[in-house]
């Protein structure tokens, strides 16, 4: 089953892409690799939620919020080389603005690494970095980037 | 027009390339991209401006900041390619340390983004992820690293 | 020398690799590249420190502890590729849960690279960025993450 077949079978569809929030692109290009912009949780192009996980936002929230991430990071990449030439998901970052002394930003950005699993199956299967920021852009709790390989 | 030819016009010169502050690098060639280490806005081995933005500076020397951030990125690139074999920019990451509740890490970083988008026009559109952090080395403001692709 | 000699003549074995925090893998390859997932200083499967660097925990520990996140990254290369296939260490990434007004971050991530630099010679040199963060997944006072190329 390939990966839009398998989104559509989750009852998933992609986002459109969001708009930058500055003067980038949402994904590029170099040989067999696809970077894509840090992607935060925005639906219909507003944050569903604002705060820290760990405080206002509470950890369980953050990994919807992280699946929300993941799935506009495969829209910004859909829109450059088709979501079906991705043979594989390389490196997911995640960072979360996260409250003192909450440690638990693997446990939120597994909300992406889960969605990427459900989707590409073992192709799926990706070394990852989380941790825990300060800030993010428009007081997002979450921002999600991806390296993925294309055929 | 060349990147170095688009540089002149733009009134700017490349720096001298700053030591770096460990033990590493300024940047390092794998196949088709080079990776730039973390740049903070040296001028002649100093810091403008120390402290968080939000804070102790603004969002609009931040601006400045990224953009000489990613001017020291270009001579670290330059120095080991030379800066007319590069072909496009593949991936920007922006740190900004930031005062509690500072939101404008885009905007910072766009100092970064639109000097890269003066010297190479299209091919400079890149992939970005803008993030606010806790501490910079040096209370640095802000730090840039790039991805960028050589011919 | 190769690697593995190398690090043998250093007195040091790579450990085994960690069992990851969440939904990822240790170590995942794309063409001639190896992206690690970012690395906690677990020893037999604890913290040694756990804690923000300048407060809790010595720049001094900090080093160590780094140090220990690059030994745990190569295990994860190990695994992967083998060492010995390793031609040469591209970009480190380190993060440093930092207390207020700690700008240390290089010196910290100084252990990660010497001991690159040890086991790899000048094939270790590296592009790097470090900065300090807010919080770090269990409360981790580093994390480190490697980009290496391959064979």
């Amino acid at each position: 089953m390939s990966p839009s077949e398998k989104l559509r079978e989750l009852g998933l569809a992609l986002p459109s892409v969001s708009t930058p929030a500055g003067a980038y692109i949402p994904a590029r290009r170099s040989g067999n690799l696809v970077f894509t912009a840090g992607q935060v949780p925005f639906v219909d192009g507003k944050l569903p939620k604002t705060g820290k996980i760990g405080g206002d936002v509470s950890a369980e929230d953050g990994y919807d919020l992280a699946r929300t991430c993941a799935l506009n990071a495969l829209a910004a990449v859909d829109a450059l080389v088709g979501l079906d030439s991705v043979t594989g998901i390389v490196k997911v970052v995640g960072f979360v603005a996260s409250s003192p002394e909450f440690g638990g930003q693997p446990k939120v950005i597994n909300g992406a690494s889960d969605l990427l699993g459900e989707v590409f199956g073992e192709a799926g299967a990706h070394a990852r970095s989380a941790v825990g920021v300060a800030e993010l852009p428009m007081n997002s709790p979450v921002e999600v980037e991806l390296i993925v390989e294309v055929g």
